[in-house]
């Protein structure tokens, strides 16, 4: 093995070429064939498929330099993770696994030969096949190429304490033009050359996107450069479609790049460390669209243009003449050099791929799981909140879950990240810069705080880079949490989406190893901004988590901080889920000892009740149910107006921290058995449920259960502005008094007193209205509001 | 007027400089100041609110930028709009607005005299106030800044096809870091000189963003000089914090600034036209956050870092040092040179403003409603598709909106675009290429198509900036529509949610005129994207869009062509409103004739009694409801397997278009009345839907109607991957034979050869599964099956 990438000689590039050949015919085949596999025939209508689909235009140039970065580590032993931004060339991507053999690993019924070439072309973007994209069933891939504009996020992610990874990142000229791509070069400002790994960028501008010319790519050539420079890049160009020619100077690019990182690398690790940002490496390839596909079709231009995006002979199955070009193409390959007459790839053909283990398809890197080690935590009951009295303190809830993670930060210095945009100590995290810095390669001066190259705390005002690097982490087996405001969690909502999907999708893939959870703080609340106001207010994340799959979704509400810590453990040595964990960030009551929140959290929903009237024997007359720290406050303190004022009432509170409870065990793994269902709500009394999201969604997760009907909910309806804590929930119609008043509205028989109570609600929200306008602080009892019950 | 801007002189410098100083004034006072505004007693404690709220920080740097603009605007007469990237920043906007005279016309009893200026500093970020942000409450405001990154797509909107427009838009450093406002520097490649007007963006590099340094503050100035350059920009930076200094230097700078893009317009207006893409100005402005204020708080920095983003003093109610400290910076503006002794600012202030109507919070540019003109559309049912018999015919729907766009384009040549991802053509709305290219500054080759610098349809791969250009282009006046893959619609949802409250906020404000609606269309939808596998497979946009306000959210899903024009038509021509129609663009079989389309849409929901088998009289023994067009399909073919194999089965068959109509009449103002309700759904009978969506919606919809348990909702339920059209419906179990199963299911009296039909569909169900894996297509009966009763 050299440090270095040797100029390539003839009979490398002999087999690097056939390498590369092999895998266009490989594509093209998939796009095309259901028979004939290796042209032993002349092509005929009945071989080709039924309905063509697919990406060609791209896929030679993501071959072409995946063949390159392959024979950099033959020569280096480097290990290297591929990311492809233009990830609809997912037939290149699964050519190369076949090539490498790793395919068959895969799937042991795609063999190396005529059949299994056979099969493989016919499963390609067929039904019970694959997708025509880089997907989770791709080996090496921890990207799916679906929805562009997280590549080089991904890239980055997956380099961070990943000290020996190189990440190439083909970056297409069409993903280059969405803002989370281009709000993701500047990764480098927080890749530290001494314990991360690099990234090497790929530009890959080969002229269009479905339609239409890209921006990136008709831009000035001097100005795309400076561009790349200005982001930070030593920016180094490759230009052409001639051969052998292309191959040489590519070769040179990829030489000159990996001396370049090994450099930087070497100098950071070796010499006097860190000292300033480096100027990474950055490789711009212009190669054209389609590239050795056809260049014309009925006398239009097709390579080099949005024509070729898809799939250039649409007619080959009625049209004679297309027919015809495309068995020109096929065979322009010379399968016949390619694939022996078993149908297995040639030897030079292999000559050019790596040993498995080393190869991009078969790196553990892309199965992150296989690397994961266990996450070192501390004894979250050490980190306890000592609750005598409930309710008689008001703390900052995260504050524990911030001296958890600087915990997990000390013990594992390597293996756990907390992402957050900016808002670290904003969410009360801030323990963790205890234990370690912000990461940081611009400049620092004498008055910056927690902050410096060796930190590894990721603050970026980006959430789309703080959860796409989080992913990326996770799926190369560490661990980590993304902290954000709840209503700028919609920013990257369809990351949590597609990273869902990801996630179910890997779970029917048995070579898939189990990777870390993805785990989600939404704090900053939509209760709790009242100064921010309504830009800041929305609960929707929730919603979003909640409709995705029932298999990887979960949503915790801890109402204190030992619901909290014992949730947060909980998740973060769980796997293969996308956890939500809602909780602001707000001094609040503390309810639970410990014992108790382990036991309440374990079985995700329970009675509180000390908070209710109920007896112990018998049911009660309501059910009063919460989800979520301020609809917990709220229905507590509803409860105590209701026993002052009509203590004759049995009045049952339940709190549910594991949301995913209320649904049925046969729609998700944490649903509650019907009878605990009953337990809990019964299965006639009406249920008055405060809770932290829009009500539909408690609607949601109760349809099916006995009578769901009689779920009265209050939650977040769109309502806010800037004004006090309890004003919000006044203005969500979710406050104490009209919990009361719903109390009251849906008991079965009228009793003494509740007109009496009705008037007495009606005058608090009225003489809160006044005095909102007189005052500009908090209505008291929100402030003052204490329980004496010891626990 | 001049059509440059001239030397700064000394009066106007003393002019400015004062009108600086009282806005700097009014910031401070509104974050600290509950009693003597204008400190004609010494500060006292009494005098703070009890709770600081507010961002400093950047709020001197945005004051100064204005008066600067407001400058030019007397000079040259130029309409200008400002965009608050820095948008919580609010105190320095509302305070411009306050100093022009705007804010009491839009608040009658904020009057410029001692009792307004107290109310003015009371009401911000206190309950009942205004929020803490530039936002819907700021009069000038287009752009909302609580969540950042959109304040150059916003620009950009604004001035597309507002040919006399220069809109300043102001980037934050902290903003800059977002993926979304990187990815709108391109804005340029979109911008035509002559028929658009310009964007002037100045990113205020201040240092910080809420606890740390921001990236581009912290790179190289010739890092970033070179990134602007590379981006297409004329880069003019400004730098320092002296005075009178910075006022010559920047004046010097937006006189350059101005030169240029008047230069650029009269070059591609009165000259040779349009030739390439020009490098437009962009001014750099590095001044220290917090300028002006504490420079050292307890001995540490707080000017120029981030501990000057928010309430640079905050122990002013109980420490003596503080309150003198911010005495002493509030007394350095010298108020009393500021305002009279009635309170109003003085005429040496007042000569700073331009006219009320020509300045920045009082154009109407920035309150659009008053510059709507009604969209120009033909009668829609011209476009109408001819259905003679039901189901006979398949066709793209969406081509039928194409057609009404390219008439739309047509006649509105300035007054209606079209946004999309480069999907256009793909989601077969190329009609429009007919009237219009695509916008396009770059160069243009001869293989391209329909691609001009005069093109007005917009396609840039980024959600974000599609959606963003539309929201400003509506909010100043404008009509159009945004169309996106339905998965992909998630990657703007955050925008789309922050659109719908900024309408809400809207329409309590009577001096914020009616705006045309913000239009989304979601094509390309999950039950469709078969051949693209489980990425593009996703309904959540209908579901944030159902969360949202009832006030402003219209979800449409028209289940063929005509019932998609008079969907479209309504939509155009409505105000307010987020609109959301989602509907398939591959082809489907058409339902209704135009007159009976317009009757269905206008209605909302309503029984298609030719679907069904009930008799004229009494009721059904269930009910089939569906929305969407796939639903719709499989719930009719459902019927059809009913009608023929148990013909005595009293069937209904309800369709829904206007999802909202499903709500209460108290939650949605399209909720149907309660008799309706009954009419269509009974009040007793089982209702089996169909849905496009996630089945909890439908739960969540239908809550509070007569007996909601009944309703047993099949719809996505995330089961995805590369598969055919049916079974897609198979997966998530909403097929027509597991409707019909359910049908079945849920009869209260089992009838003769109903255990027939179930095995039947079991084994049509078992069937399919092995024909999948056999064939490459479709299950023949979604292609072939057809109705053939006559309309």
């Amino acid at each position: 093995m050299s440090e270095t990438l040797p100029d390539l000689t003839e009979s490398e590039l002999a087999g690097i070429d056939a390498w590369w050949r092999a895998n266009n015919y490989l594509t093209v085949g998939q796009i095309y064939l259901m028979a004939n596999p290796l042209l032993r025939e002349p092509l005929k209508p009945e071989h080709i498929k039924p309905r063509l689909l697919g990406h060609w235009g791209t896929s030679p140039g993501l071959a072409f330099v995946y063949a390159h970065v392959s024979r950099l580590i033959k020569h280096t032993g480097q290990d290297c993770l591929y990311i492809t931004g233009p990830g609809h060339g997912g037939p290149a991507l699964v050519g190369a696994s076949y090539l490498e053999g790793t395919y068959t690993d895969a799937f042991p019924h795609i063999t190396q030969d005529n059949d299994g070439l056979l099969t493989f072309f016919r499963q390609f973007s067929a039904p019970g096949g694959i997708p025509s994209h880089v997907s989770v069933t791709t080996p090496g891939s921890i990207h799916e190429g679906g929805e562009l504009g997280y590549a080089l996020i991904h890239a980055f992610g997956s380099v961070f304490d990943n000290p020996d990874l190189l990440t190439i990142a083909v970056v297409g000229d069409g993903e280059a033009e969405t803002g989370p791509l281009e709000g993701s070069w500047k990764g480098i400002s927080f890749l530290n050359p001494e314990h991360d790994g690099a990234v090497l960028p790929v530009l890959h501008l080969n002229g269009g996107k479905i339609a239409a010319p890209t921006v990136l790519s008709r831009k000035p050539p001097a100005e795309v450069r400076e561009l790349l420079e200005g982001h930070g890049y030593d920016v180094i160009e490759v230009e052409g479609d001639d051969l052998p020619g292309m191959h040489h100077r590519f070769a040179a690019a990829l030489q000159q790049a990996y001396a370049g990182i090994k450099q930087i690398q070497q100098q950071a690790r070796e010499g006097e460390g860190f000292t300033e940002r480096p100027r990474w490496p950055l490789i711009v390839l212009r190669s054209p669209k389609g590239w050795t596909g056809p260049d014309k079709v009925d006398g239009i231009q097709v390579q080099g243009t949005w024509r070729a995006h898809q799939v250039p002979l649409s007619g080959v199955k009625t049209n004679a003449d297309h027919l015809a070009q495309l068995e020109a193409w096929l065979r322009s390959y010379r399968p016949e050099e390619l694939f022996d007459d078993a149908g297995r790839p040639v030897d030079l053909v292999l000559s050019a791929n790596p040993d498995k283990i080393a190869s991009m398809s078969g790196t553990p890197y892309a199965n992150g799981g296989l690397l994961t080690e266990p996450l070192d935590l501390p004894d979250f009951r050490e980190l306890a909140v000592t609750v005598e009295q409930r309710a008689t303190e008001r703390i900052e809830s995260t504050r524990k879950l911030g001296e958890l993670m600087r915990e997990a930060y000390r013990r594992n210095p390597h293996n756990f990240r907390l992402f957050c945009p900016d808002e670290t100590n904003s969410n009360r995290l801030g323990a963790v810069f205890e234990a370690s810095d912000r990461a940081w390669m611009e400049s620092v001066t004498p008055d910056d705080v927690s902050l410096s190259p060796r930190g590894r705390v990721m603050e970026v005002l980006s959430e789309h880079n703080c959860h796409g690097w989080l992913e990326a982490y996770t799926l190369t087996g560490r661990h980590g949490l993304f902290a954000t405001y709840e209503a700028f969690a919609m920013v990257s909502a369809s990351q949590t989406i597609q990273h869902g999907k990801w996630l179910q999708e890997a779970s029917h893939l048995p070579w898939r190893a189990d990777v870390p959870s993805l785990n989600v703080l939404l704090s900053s609340t939509a209760w709790r901004n009242d100064h921010n106001g309504f830009s800041h207010q929305g609960p929707g994340m929730l919603q979003v988590v909640l409709n995705g799959g029932a298999q990887h979704s979960r949503i915790y509400l801890p109402p204190d901080a030992n619901c909290l810590l014992s949730v947060a453990d909980h998740c973060f040595r769980s796997h293969n889920y996308v956890n939500l964990i809602v909780q602001d960030k707000q001094p609040q009551p503390q309810w639970l000892s410990m014992t108790e929140a382990i036991d309440h959290c374990t079985r995700g929903a329970s009675i509180w009740q000390w908070a209710g009237t109920e007896e112990d024997a018998g049911e009660p007359d309501i059910v009063m149910a919460c989800a979520g720290d301020i609809p917990t406050l709220e229905t507590v303190a509803a409860a105590e107006i209701i026993k002052a004022k009509l203590p004759d009432i049995r009045l049952r509170v339940v709190n549910v921290v594991d949301l995913m409870t209320l649904l049925r065990p046969k729609d998700h793994p944490h649903g509650m058995s019907e009878l605990y269902f009953k337990e809990l709500f019964t299965d006639n009394r009406d249920v008055v449920f405060a809770f932290h999201g829009y009500p539909g969604a408690i609607h949601q997760l109760v349809h099916g259960r006995p009578d769901a009907d009689r779920f009265r909910v209050r939650g977040f309806i769109e309502q806010g502005t800037t004004t006090t804590p309890f004003d919000m929930v006044v203005r969500n119609r979710a406050s104490r008094y009209h919990l009361v008043m719903d109390v009251l509205n849906n008991m079965r028989v009228t009793r003494r007193g509740s007109g009496d109570l009705m008037r007495f609600c009606e005058a608090q929200l009225a003489r809160h209205e006044s005095y909102i306008v007189e005052h500009l602080e908090d209505m008291p009892e929100v402030r003052d509001w204490k329980l004496g019950a010891t626990v």
